[in-house]
């Protein structure tokens, strides 16, 4: 797990020399997200080309229900068809659902071939793009298919933040306010005074937050690299929110809004099972809510959906619900919840 | 890389009670080959349920065309309707085909479950059950999606090659004069020596030889489990026979018979340029003969295709064709060769 994370301004111009200075050689497949190829494919195209690479560009259709089977098997075949090797490459240019696809697809053609990530959501920037998960859903679930796979390079150009729609940007802030809560208060103060400077997209502000969240993640996940158990405290506020996204329906919300949600779940179990202050869970909903984060599902959600989606969840074992709880901001741990008191848990958000 | 491979008769019986002291304990998806599973499924079904593991059978078509991305998926969605989790794991029961499809399947779901293996066939036993490659094949070539992903046991029962069409025996005997080739020359002439009992499967003849293909598998990987250079030589005969296999149309020849068609174009390459005597290819030939096994394909092949997959061969670097080339029995060595000279090998092969 040491790969350099780039962040700062104008780094997609500079992609192609960063290749170079990396020393791949072969020719690349950039898989970009068709929402984004409009507005940076060209610029780093041109970067790479620049620097001497064969690029074959393919677009993937923007959204969560690129990550099938089928997309992936269109890249394997866009692959195949640019008769790419073992010096080849994979460069991503969008959010976590063409770094997740293309970096399975890197994973696993040829059985793995080099791969970069060039995020440009808030969300993949901070989480996506740190611990090396890459994958894809099936109709069953979110992420059950997929391989750890470690990127070469990822390189966060902050000026692509500026295209995000702003729904997005905040969806990607409930990830931001979840490494606060998992594992520095100080940090989660830091996001509390600066909430108004951070939705003015302020540049420094924005650079030392997305800075601090892949270095969470990455201490985390440097600890616990296969995700044995302590990676398993990213997971704040996933079990229901997972759940919510998936009986909802991929696309209803986007995944930072159903990890909001879920994180009032996963504080109001915190309370009743390791003694989260009732003032903690307020300041993180506070946080959150001002944001303009959601905090309870829009519309009812059918409650033995949400259990058995939650006992498919790839962390559970036998069925057996597992939590992270918060005892503080700041301190989180992992443990078995009953059955019954999840349930009750979801009354508090659908 | 490491794991117990058994090897002898009875094993099917007390795989249940080897799965439990390797400390598996969760349920168990049992991925068959359609030939396979009314022979050997039951028996090894039942063993499993003596030892209490819950098992969800799983029945694949026979033949190559079967590891595809359809069969993949029909794998995911049997998994993940029996419920599997992380604690869970994949018993394969037939040849390399089940072993490379569930074996990927198991590399991939949930990022990676515990994966026993029972090959059936010769060429399985000797070189699908050592050395931890899964995948399965694109349209455009064999192979060319897959995982590195070591079994956690791989059980060799004896008594399975009773029932192995003599056709399928006789295929999976070329990999294991190849172990002679590449690594073994008086493992070579034990098989000149024997090849009468072996073809008349002399069981403890069998045991030895099984057991000396796999040491030689394991030593190879061993020292170079990521194929990065000295593992390739695991491939004498197969650039050539992967593109006899591919071209002519998977199932056309069993992969046993392209690689002896393959050995054959090698040794004239080594010949060529690396010096192998011409008694020395004389005495290969005649063994793979003298076996059953096929020296040209029996059918022409359009030339231009069959250069053209090799060059798409996972192997190729930039499109530059790299063979493994005996200098004599028991010594190879990686080589760039020029095309013209490979068009050459070629036609005595056509």
């Amino acid at each position: 797990m040491a790969y350099p994370i780039r962040i700062g301004s104008r780094l997609i111009p500079s992609a192609g020399e960063q290749l170079r200075q990396l020393g791949l050689s072969g020719s690349i497949a950039l898989v970009q997200d068709s929402a984004v190829a409009p507005l940076y494919g060209d610029r780093l195209r041109a970067s790479l080309e620049a620097a001497r690479y064969r690029v074959h560009p393919v677009v993937v259709p923007s959204g969560e229900a690129s990550k099938s089977l089928e997309q992936l098997a269109l890249l394997y075949k866009a692959f195949s068809d640019a008769g790419l090797d073992r010096g080849s490459a994979v460069v991503t240019l969008g959010g976590g659902v063409v770094g997740d696809l293309g970096g399975f697809a890197a994973a696993s053609y040829l059985r793995g071939i080099d791969f970069v990530q060039v995020p440009t959501t808030l969300l993949a920037q901070v989480d996506a793009s740190v611990g090396g998960k890459t994958g894809i859903d099936l109709p069953s679930g979110k992420n059950l298919v997929g391989a750890f796979h470690q990127p070469r390079l990822v390189l966060v150009d902050l000026d692509t933040l500026a295209t995000l729609p702003e729904r997005e940007y905040v969806a990607g802030l409930a990830e931001v306010v979840k490494y606060g809560i998992i594992y520095d208060a100080r940090f989660f103060e830091f996001l509390e005074v600066n909430r108004d400077a951070i939705l003015g997209h302020q540049p420094h502000i924005l650079e030392s937050v997305i800075e601090r969240c892949c270095e969470i993640k990455a201490e985390v996940v440097g600890q616990d690299e296969r995700e044995s158990g302590l990676r398993a405290i990213l997971n704040y506020g996933h079990t229901i929110g997972h759940a919510v996204e998936t009986v909802a329906g991929y696309g209803t919300y986007l995944h930072g809004e159903a990890i909001a949600i879920g994180i009032r779940a996963a504080n109001w179990l915190s309370e009743q099972t390791v003694g989260l202050k009732a003032e903690d869970s307020a300041r993180i909903e506070a946080l959150l809510c001002r944001l303009g984060l959601p905090l309870r599902a829009a519309h009812p959600l059918p409650e033995e959906d949400l259990i058995q989606t939650m006992q498919r969840d790839k962390k559970a074992r036998s069925g057996e619900l597992r939590f992270v709880l918060a005892a503080e901001i700041g301190r989180v741990e992992t443990r078995p919840v009953a059955l019954e008191l999840a349930r009750r848990a979801l009354s508090v958000i659908v």
